[in-house]
């Protein structure tokens, strides 16, 4: 997706060869236009298969999420992230520990928003090592519903997720692969 | 707003006197449709006044928020909660009590995206006794920036919050405003 693409050339600020902030327009300012962009081609990727369902994160997966939502005109959850959580029967959950920061989260969903009868395609802003997505493909295996596939705004290709989840059979659809950021300067998947 | 009252009616929950759970189209689930609608009406009660960035907080004010900055094209910028937050000189801050959960957090907005020059609209799912506005109005008046105004989704009428803004000579605008949810019936202000 090349406007995604040039957005993080320009905008992107690659902190070291791990850490890449696209605050501007992703994770704390957004662009909604190019969400919509993003959202559009989620949509035109996963145009073969059926789903009735969006689950993301909060709290930059909503605003991609949501415009995927709006255009296929079906509901959005977004999962609940906490340090810390009461037990409850009505919560599906499953654990995410989070390298940037340093600390084990639990997300939760709602069970009366995941059913075995949905068809869900999982949104999120980063793939890195993984752990995010699996807990949101662990919380829809639990619930028994379908997941039809794994939507990535930017994939960081050098980490292992992107790699874990293919080999697990997940079909994984990533809008920016990112090879390297070696000297700050972020390098494509297939770029030369 | 009729739309967003019946929805209020038909898919909300009256816990107690107090708590509103709105979770099926607005904190948990989202109906993007309903956001939609919700951004369009936001535009329509600011029409009078000129405004080129949207704030809001996470999580639950992203997805109202990104309709009316997807249908204006201007950016919308989201503040972070935090429970502990490391200082940092490229952030403004401002302490947010929650009621709900009995704790108090750190909202916190990056200095970049908050200028002098801009107007702002800030959007947020809940006024109740106007704590996150609050500390939203802090954060911009930090900044040095123009509030043109502040939008609810769902205003607590019965609470301080909206008194306490107006008072301050705030301009709000809140879609729904509820009176009183007695008896776990939900009644809006203006009803019979």
């Amino acid at each position: 997706m090349d406007l995604l693409k040039q957005r993080i050339l320009n905008d992107g600020e690659a902190l070291n060869e791990n850490v890449l902030k696209v605050d501007s327009f992703l994770n704390h300012q957004i662009d909604p236009l190019l969400m919509k962009e993003v959202g559009q081609e989620f949509i035109h990727r996963f145009e073969d298969v059926e789903f009735n369902k969006v689950l993301t994160l909060e709290s930059s997966g909503i605003a991609p999420s949501v415009m995927v939502g709006l255009l296929l005109d079906i509901p959005v959850v977004f999962g609940r992230k906490r340090q810390s959580l009461t037990l409850s029967d009505d919560l599906y959950t499953s654990q995410v520990f989070s390298y940037t920061k340093q600390e084990t989260n639990t997300i939760a969903v709602a069970k009366k928003f995941l059913s075995k009868d949905d068809k869900v395609l999982i949104i999120d802003d980063f793939l890195a090592n993984g752990e995010a997505a699996g807990a949101l493909i662990d919380v829809v295996e639990q619930s028994g519903a379908e997941i039809v596939g794994v939507g990535i705004v930017i994939e960081k290709a050098f980490q292992s997720g992107g790699k874990i989840l293919r080999d697990k059979g997940y079909r994984v659809e990533s809008l920016a692969r990112i090879e390297s950021m070696y000297d700050k300067q972020v390098k494509f998947v297939g770029d030369n």
